[in-house]
C-alpha cells in the first residue's frame, strides 16, 4: 500500500497514469480554488456561476484539452481525494514518510482552497453554480462527498495531528447541520449514497461534538418516511425546470421505501446498502437503539444467508450494482463489487462493536481475504471493480450481457471508487483485527502486530505472530505488570477445532475448543494432577465464537493458539440454482479457484473426483503445496479431477451416452490471486 | 389462424385490442393517404413536409390523443399490415371467406391510397418528409417494408387473383430498381434489415420480370463490399446535419463486414441473418451460384452445429437480438426470438429447394413444432417474442437482466413482428411440407393434406393422412392414371427406423429403413419367394434422409410409412456450458419441458432418475400418456425423478454432505404448450 498503491493513486488523481481513464479529481479542486480566489479578489463585483451542468458524468469534448473552468468526471469525483487522504493517514500512522506527508499537505491546501466561506465543499456545485446545491440529494451525492471528506480528514488528523483538513470537514459538516434537521425551514432530506451516517459518528467520536451524532441519526430517522423525500425533491426539480413531473424514483433501490428500523431485506445498490447498515450499527450502539439493532440483525441474516457469494462478495446484479432476490447468485454475471465487500467489512466490524459474535468475524475475514483482495493485482497496480466467480474471457469480449465483467484488471476507472477504497481498508486493517471495551480486548483477525491497550492506568502490550491465512498457529506474547484484562480470541467457523495453551500470571492451562467451538475443555497439564490446570477454570469461557481468557497478565505470559485448518469442500444451499451439483474448495478463510493457466482452457469440462467426501479422505486426497506466485508466498491445492472429452459427433444434440472423461490433476490457487498471470478462464465452483 | 388469429390481428392493427400496445399501422396508412389526397387537391400549391422525426419509434405525448398528422410506431410499422395480408392470402387460398376478403380489399385500398406517384410506399417518410428517404438504409428499414409488402401482395394475388396490391408492390419495387443499381448515379446500398432479397425473388417468380431477381442479386453482391455502405451513409447523414462524423456502425452486426459469399459464421441480428441466408439460398439456386451455395452450406452448419437451441431456437442474446458466440446458449436469458425460428424455417425450405437433405427437413420440423408454435398460446390470442428454455417468473420480474424474458405471453407488441409472422408461416405451412421438381415430389413434413402435382400433362393426386407429431404412421393414397413420378419421403433424424409398405402400379414392396435411415432393405412380401417383392428394387433408393420411390402410379396405389418414435434423452455437446450434466427429453419432433403446474415450484431441484440410458430401458421407464390440455390433444410423458430436499441448515454454504432427495414422478409436456395454465416455472433441460 505505502510503496505502490498510494503513490500510484496520487498519479491517477492527477491524471498522470498513461492508458488509464483520467480522474480530473485534483484538477476540479484547483479549478474551484481558482474561482474562489477570483471571487475574493473581485469582491462584490463577482457573479457566482449559475448551475448549468446536468447529468452524472462530464467528460471533455476533446480529452486532450479539457476546458479550463469546467468540472469533469462524476458528480462525486471529490471523493477520489478523500479516500486517498484517508489511506495516506492510515499509512503514516504505521510508517512515517515525510515526502508523502508533504505531498498530502499540499493536496490538502488545494482542497481547502476550494471551500466556500459557509463551509460548503463540493467542487461539482462550486464550479457549476451553487444556486442548485442540495436539490438532488438522490443522485448528486453531495452528502456522500461530505462523508468521505470527514473519513479522510479524521484519519489524517489521527495520524499527523494536523487539523487543517479536519477543520474543513467540520466546516462542511457544520454547514450541513444548519441546512438539514427537524426544525422548520430545515431540509428533511438524506443521502442518496449513504456514508455520511457512519462518517458523522466518527467525527462525533473524534471531536466530542454531539451535533454530528444528531445529524447522523436525523438522516437515519428521516430515511423511508412519507412523503418520500426523493420524490418531493424530484417534483421540485420538475417545477423548477418547468417540466411535467414524471416520477422516476425507485425508493427501494435507495432503501428509502421503509423506515430503516422496519427494514428486513437488503435491497438496491449493494455498496450504499452496507454503508447504510454500518451507520445504523454505529447509531444502534451509541444510542442504545434496540429497534435499530434488531433491524441490523435482520439485515445481516438476510445478506449472509440469502445474498452473499461464497467469496464474501455481495450484489449479484450489475443492473444498478444491486442485490438481486434471495438465492439469485449467478457466478458468471456476478457483480460482487469490490466496494461492496469492503462495505460488508465495515458493517461486520461495527456489528462486532455492537456485540461480539463469531459470525461477524467470519464474514469479515471471508470478504477481506477473498473479494477485497481479489479487487487488486498482486503488484497493487491494477484493479477489479467487478469480481465474478466464473470467467470465460471470450464471453466478456463477445457477449454484451457480460460487458461489466472484465477479464483483466484495469489500471483505473472513471468511477474510481474501488481502488482507493481498497487502499483505505487495507491500510487500516488493524482497526478490523481488534476491538476493545474498557476491560476486554477482542482479537478478530490474526496477523503480525504489536498493540497496546490501556486498562485503567496500566498498559498491556501484546505481540502477535501469526501464519494466517496459511496456517492456524498464533503466538501472543504479553508484556505488562499485573494488568487485569479479558482477552477474547475468535475461533473461526472454518476451523474444525483449536488447541490453546495459555500461560497467565505464570499459571498454565491447556484448552481444547471442539466441534466448531461449541465446547471448551480444560486439559490438565502433563504432570499436573489438577483438572483444568492451575489457571482457574472460571476464567475461561467460550461464547458465540470467542474464547475468553480472563486474567491478570504479566511479562512472560503467552498464549498459543493452534486452529485446525482442513481443506473444506463446500456446497451451496440448493436454492442457489447456479451452484447445484457443484462444489467450492476452501482452506481457512481462503477460497480457491481453478485458473486456465494451471488447468487449460474450457474449465467447465473439469470436475472434482474425490473417492469420498469424508473429511479425512479429503485431507488425504488433496495435496497442499507451499509455493510462490509472482513472488508472493501462498498455498496451492492439488486434487484428483476428471475432464470431459468432447465426442466425435459434430451434432449439437444427440442421444445421451456415457461421457468420455480423462483423469487429470486439478490445481487450485487462492481466489484473490487469480488473473495475475495474464488473461484466462477462472472458476470458483466446479462440478463434483 | 383463420378463425382466431387473423381477425384478432386485424383488431390489433387498428388499435382496438384493449390492454395491448397500439400498432398505429393502419392509422399511419390513413394519415399518409389523407396527405396524398390533400396534395392532389392542392396541386402545385402543396408543399411536401420536410423530414423532421428522428429515431426508431414515435409514440404520442398523450396516448389517448395521438396527433392527427403524425406517424406513430416503429419506422417499419407498415409491415404489420403486410404480414397480416400475407396470412390472409394463405388463409383464403385454403378457405374462401368473403367477409375476410372484403376487409382485406378495404385495407388494400387504404394502403394503396398512401402510395406516392413514383411508386414509393413507406408511410414513415411519406408522413415525415420525403427529402430524407433512403438516407438511412441501416436503421430505417424502407427496403424491409418493400420486402414485406411484396410478400404480402404476392400471397394475396395468388389467393384471389386480385392484383391491386401486387401492382402497388411492383410500383415500389420498380422505383427501387431505378434508385438502386450498379449504374452511375444509382445508390449502392442494401437493406439494413434483410427480406427484400427473398421477396424480390418471389416477385420475379410470379411476374417473370428479371429486373427483380437482378435487384435481389445486386443487394447480395453489394453487401460487405468496401467502402462499407452503412458507414458512407452515416458520414453523409453527419454532414447533412452539420455534425462531426462519429462512426457508429457495427458491420458484422449487419452481416455487412464481408462479401456474403465469403461469410462462414452467423453473426449479428438473428432474424435478419436467416432472412439474408434465405435470399442467398434463393439466388444460389436460381442463378446456379456455387460460391453463394457454398456460403449457405457453411452458414447452415455453423448455425445448426454451434448456435441453435435444442428447440430449434436461434439468437442466444437479447443484446441486439443476436447470435452469441459458438456454443454460448444460455437457457434462462435466451432470446430465441419467434421470428428467428420462423426465419430458420424459411431458410431450411430454401435449402431443401437447393438440394434435398434430411438435415434441412429435420431442423425445419424442429423449429416449427417447438419454438414457432411456442410463440403463440394454444388459443392463438397471446404471443411470445422471446422463447427461453428455462423460466423462473420471479427472475423475470425482479432481475432486470431477464427483463426481456416474459413469464406470460403478451397480447401484442409495439414491435409486432412475431404474431403476424407466425400467422403467415402457419397459414402457408403446406409450402414447407412439400417441394417439387418436374418429375419429383418431396414430402418433408407429414400432415393431413390433399395435393396434386402436374407431371407433363398428367395429374397425380395424393391424399395424406398422418398422426404427427404424436405418431409416426403415415398413409398416402394415390389417385392418377399411370402417372410416372418419383415420390420422396423424409425419414426424420429422430426416428430410429421406418417400415414402409408401398403399392405401386399394383405391385407390393416392403421396405425397412434402419439405423437412422442409413440402410434400405427390401423385405419379401409374405408368401412371395422373390427377394425385394415385385416392385423393382432399383426403383427404391435412400439418399441423405429421403426415401425415393420411383414408379408409375395409378388409382388404388398406397404408401404406408411407419416411423419409430421412441422417447429420446438428449445431451448437448459439452461445449454448451449451460447444459453440462443435464438432459432434454424429446419424442418425434416434439421437445418436452417441465412446468410448475405439473411438478411444483423450484424445478431446478428436480432431476431425471432413470435406471439406465439404454434405449429399451428409456421406453420402459417413461410412460406415454395421451391427454387433452385446454382442449388440445397431446402426448405427455411421465418418468421417475428425484427432488432435492433443502437441508435444515440456514447456512448458505456448508461442508459437502450427501444431499437428501425424495422420489417423484416428473410430468413433461410439449415445450410448445407451456404457459397455457397461468404463470409458472418452466425448464427444458434438467439434471440427470
Amino acid at each position: 500500500m505505502r510503496r505502490e498503491v498510494i503513490p500510484y493513486q496520487w498519479e491517477a488523481l492527477n491524471d498522470r497514469v498513461e492508458g488509464a481513464a483520467p480522474s480530473y479529481c485534483m484538477r476540479n479542486f484547483r479549478v474551484a480554488g481558482r474561482m474562489m480566489r477570483e471571487k475574493k479578489s473581485k469582491g462584490a463585483a463577482y457573479v457566482a456561476p449559475t448551475y448549468t451542468f446536468r447529468g452524472f458524468e462530464a467528460l471533455p469534448e476533446d480529452p486532450a484539452h479539457p476546458e479550463e473552468d469546467k468540472f469533469y468526471g462524476f458528480v462525486f469525483q471529490d471523493t477520489d481525494f478523500s479516500k486517498w487522504i484517508e489511506a495516506v493517514g492510515y499509512s503514516l500512522l504505521q510508517h512515517p514518510d515525510p515526502v508523502l506527508e508533504q505531498t498530502a499537505d499540499e493536496a490538502i491546501d488545494i482542497v481547502c482552497g476550494a471551500q466556500l466561506e459557509n463551509g460548503y465543499l463540493d467542487t461539482y456545485y462550486i464550479i457549476n453554480g451553487m444556486d442548485r446545491a442540495f436539490t438532488n440529494l438522490r443522485d448528486h451525492h453531495e452528502l456522500y462527498c461530505l462523508g468521505h471528506l470527514v473519513e479522510g480528514a479524521v484519519a489524517y488528523y489521527q495520524a499527523t495531528g494536523k487539523d487543517k483538513l479536519l477543520k474543513a470537514a467540520m466546516g462542511f459538516a457544520d454547514y450541513c447541520c444548519e441546512v438539514f434537521g427537524p426544525a422548520e425551514g430545515q431540509c428533511k432530506g438524506y443521502p442518496g449514497h449513504e456514508i455520511a451516517e457512519m462518517a458523522l459518528v466518527r467525527l462525533y467520536q473524534v471531536t466530542g461534538e454531539e451535533r454530528y451524532l444528531k445529524l447522523s441519526r436525523f438522516f437515519l430517522d428521516q430515511r423511508g418516511q412519507q412523503p418520500f423525500y426523493f420524490e418531493e425533491e424530484e417534483k421540485e426539480r420538475a417545477a423548477h425546470d418547468g417540466q411535467p413531473y414524471r416520477p422516476n424514483t425507485n425508493n427501494a433501490y435507495h432503501r428509502a421505501h421503509l423506515p430503516v428500523r422496519e427494514q428486513a431485506e437488503a435491497v438496491g445498490h449493494a455498496v450504499r446498502a452496507v454503508y447504510l447498515y454500518s451507520g445504523m450499527a454505529d447509531v444502534a450502539r451509541l444510542c442504545r437503539d434496540e429497534a435499530m439493532e434488531a433491524a441490523c440483525d435482520r439485515l445481516w441474516d438476510n445478506v449472509t444467508r440469502e445474498k452473499m457469494y461464497v467469496t464474501g462478495g455481495i450484489g449479484a446484479t450489475h443492473m444498478g450494482e444491486a442485490f438481486s432476490f434471495a438465492y439469485d447468485l449467478p457466478n458468471d454475471t456476478a457483480y460482487s463489487e469490490t466496494c461492496a465487500a469492503i462495505g460488508l467489512v465495515f458493517w461486520a466490524r461495527r456489528m462486532l462493536q455492537l456485540k461480539p459474535r463469531g459470525k461477524y468475524g467470519d464474514v469479515m475475514e471471508l470478504a477481506l481475504y477473498n473479494t477485497v483482495l481479489a479487487g487488486m493485482a498482486l503488484d497493487g497496480r491494477s484493479f477489479f471493480y467487478v469480481n465474478p466467480l466464473e470467467v470465460l474471457p471470450r464471453a466478456c469480449h463477445e457477449d454484451a450481457r457480460k460487458a461489466h465483467v472484465k477479464s483483466v484488471r484495469q489500471k483505473w476507472f472513471g468511477c474510481a471508487c474501488c481502488p482507493p477504497n481498497i487502499a483505505r481498508l487495507v491500510s487500516s486493517v488493524a482497526a478490523y483485527a481488534y476491538t476493545e471495551s474498557a476491560d476486554t480486548l477482542w482479537v478478530h483477525l490474526y496477523m503480525g502486530s504489536v498493540l497496546t491497550k490501556q486498562v485503567g492506568e496500566k498498559t498491556l502490550e501484546l505481540q502477535v505472530e501469526a501464519g494466517m491465512p496459511w496456517e492456524g498457529k498464533v503466538k501472543v506474547k504479553v508484556h505488562g505488570e499485573q494488568v487485569p484484562c479479558r482477552l477474547a480470541f475468535r475461533i473461526p467457523g472454518w476451523s474444525s477445532g483449536a488447541k490453546v495453551s495459555c500461560c497467565c500470571g505464570g499459571e498454565q492451562l491447556q484448552i481444547a475448543v471442539e466441534e466448531k467451538g461449541l465446547a471448551v475443555r480444560g486439559i490438565p497439564e502433563a504432570g499436573s494432577t489438577e483438572e483444568g490446570g492451575r489457571m482457574p477454570q472460571k476464567a475461561v469461557a467460550y461464547r458465540e465464537g470467542y474464547l475468553y481468557l480472563d486474567g491478570v497478565w504479566q511479562d512472560g505470559d503467552e498464549i498459543l493458539l493452534d486452529m485446525e485448518m482442513p481443506v473444506r469442500i463446500l456446497t451451496a444451499d440448493p436454492r442457489v440454482r447456479e451452484d447445484i451439483g457443484k462444489v467450492a474448495v476452501a482452506r481457512g478463510p481462503v477460497v480457491y479457484c481453478l485458473e486456465e493457466a494451471d488447468n487449460g482452457k474450457d474449465l467447465y469440462l473439469c470436475r472434482l473426483a474425490l473417492q469420498s467426501l469424508n473429511p479425512e479422505n479429503i485431507q488425504e486426497e488433496i495435496r497442499i503445496e507451499r509455493t510462490q506466485e509472482l513472488g508472493h508466498p501462498m498455498i496451492v491445492l492439488k486434487m484428483p479431477g476428471r475432464r470431459l472429452v468432447p465426442g466425435e459427433s459434430r451434432e449439437l444434440y444427440s442421444p445421451c451416452q456415457p461421457q468420455q472423461e480423462r483423469e487429470i490433476t486439478l490445481r487450485m490457487i487462492p481466489y484473490y490471486a487469480w488473473n495475475n498471470r495474464g488473461e484466462g478462464e477462472m472458476s470458483v465452483w466446479m462440478r463434483a
